[in-house]
């Protein structure tokens, strides 16, 4: 049995966020702020990409959520994570962090360890850096995983029990747990690996849908859920990567909570 | 009676602009840099994206106008601003200020504070933005405002009269006042606000007008009218944001002066 | 005789590269960044937009190439440039040059002369940068150049011998020369110069092109050939320079090895 059947089945989670967009703090990095920032919109969240330490701290207090990514990693930008990570924390609501290209150098390896650290409540990845994350050999080169969701299965339940976060992978069908329950999600398109930033508009979106949920493994759920759905509809009529990306905005909005009641989640909690 | 009659029309605007595209150093936020530079270029203006202190005054020496844009605040953005300001002064050349988000935290207030003692020629925002530089309770949530245009009217006049610029307040329909003249434009497309940084975007498309015109209110209308008119035209066939975006870039190269004279702007002087 | 035939010829460089994608480090600009990952991604090559001093040069180790753009200069970047350019020379990998607005300031002047100086495998920009490059005058105002990619023949010619670099000047007819060898490249769009950033996002294709070749002359007209064929396809159809986005990723994922050796490449050699 998992957990997204019931009150925190996905449909219910976006009705919930559509009835009232939750402001989502985005610490993303220079590639990703722009695609982000207009997933979310659609989606139906307000995002807002406050990362300095001047003022992201303060502005966590207000946000429904945090999320945090690497992907262009500075000193500026990790002062501006930490700051955030604890005024989030200071105010009660969850982080979620992305940890792009984790083990492509050392400098990565050591603030990525730091912010497994500091508790977030969902770590979104490719199946290369949750097997970096896990401890185990990936077979990442730069940002791109080579290694399948399948091969991460294990690895990724371990890290969920270690971190107390729960743990996405995703790729061509992507994988959810938080340690005990778990789900396959099935849908979107060959096209969204050709696009920049989707993996990273994605965990911005964990944060929207974190934010209207005290569950993270729901929070995840819908939000892959989410993703999937609009990224199968728009990969009809799409010739290519270009054109499916106007689409794929169209569908994340159009997609109704009906409609995402429809969307392909398997059982994959192992039996105790 | 308003300004944006006779030489000063939105059409005669565009014509100069189309004839001799003005070079405009736009000092905008990280989600806003590349569409900010597609409406500009797409309108028929050049875009400079130069904001590093080292060289941001020197080039504001040969830029027909400056925008500055504060949605990612930092030190270093603020200390290229400031060169940016003191060059486009230096050189007898406006610019233009975008608060964005300016009432979600104390640095951001302080910041746009002492910018708008710096002389801006137009201030551009949404409601709540402009009611918070005015003075006033706003219901601002991070960078999208909740209140309504005409909720800002007054605040915005008065916003102008204090600080000597033209203040344009922006929404479903927006209002333009120098704090006499005043004008309420009519047009664009409920997609506009799905698309992150369009208004950014068009704070920039203000520092194009404004290179053009020595008349601040002038500009102000003309771009907001081009912004109107090519967003109503997006409009049509758009299925959702996503479908919307192109269409809105190649609506804004196609808009002809002649379409321009069509724009619904309506008057909204206050009689003295 | 030019060395675009037999195994250098662009088809076969695409093959190389669709049959194992690089992995291309990108230092370029805020505006760029999206684009550039983007048209990488679409062309089939592995983007990673690493950049800061911290890792820049650990991270140029494991990249088939390296490309350093000067968009958006500052101090920061000017490290991770020196970092990477350090880490791709110990590496035995290429790096290429786009020097960007590179005659606008004197910041500007003083650190593209620096970087010319680090033996760059190629160097591509617009007529007015390759003009300003050679130390000739240009008409360049701000990053849009005014002069023609033919009144810049001559000095490009001289900046590939006095740099060992070749030099590619696009703009609506290409120019690529390593100082004996030399090809004008046709095609493309007039939307092109319209969207923002795609010369920048060539420079990034020329890395991942230069990742499959020891011979950087090959890799550019590889590069330009691609973007070229693809521009003009995207071309059919498109109503302004919004529409030709999506259509130019489409086409640039869509072009076969065999679309390419259809691309019009004219000798251009000066008989010695």
């Amino acid at each position: 049995m998992s957990g997204w059947e019931g009150s925190g089945a996905p449909e219910h989670l976006l009705r919930a966020l559509r009835a009232e967009p939750p402001l989502v703090q985005c610490i993303t990095n220079y590639v990703a702020m722009n695609i982000a920032a207009n997933v979310l919109l659609a989606a139906g969240a307000s995002p807002a990409m406050v990362s300095d330490a001047a003022e992201a701290g303060e502005f966590a207090g207000i946000a429904g959520a945090v999320t945090i990514n690497i992907g262009t990693l500075s000193a500026a930008f990790l002062d501006g994570m930490n700051a955030a990570i604890l005024g989030a924390q200071a105010a009660g609501r969850p982080w979620v962090l992305d940890p792009v290209a984790c083990q492509a150098t050392r400098y990565r390896r050591e603030v990525v360890q730091m912010l497994v650290a500091q508790r977030p409540a969902i770590i979104r990845g490719n199946a290369s850096e949750i097997l970096s994350l896990a401890g185990e050999a990936s077979h990442g080169q730069g940002v791109d995983g080579r290694d399948t969701v399948a091969a991460a299965e294990d690895g990724a339940r371990r890290l969920a029990q270690s971190s107390g976060a729960v743990v996405a992978v995703t790729g061509a069908v992507d994988y959810v747990t938080d340690g005990q329950r778990a789900v396959w999600i099935e849908g979107g398109s060959p096209f969204m690996p050709m696009n920049t930033a989707l993996g990273c508009a994605l965990t911005c979106l964990c944060g929207a849908y974190a934010a209207v949920t005290d569950d993270a493994f729901d929070a995840a759920v819908g939000a892959l859920a989410h993703f999937a759905v609009a990224g199968a509809r728009a990969h009809e009529g799409a010739a290519g990567p270009g054109s499916f990306a106007p689409r794929f905005l169209d569908a994340l909005a159009l997609v109704t909570p009906e409609a995402l009641a429809g969307a392909v989640i398997r059982d994959a909690s192992v039996p105790a």
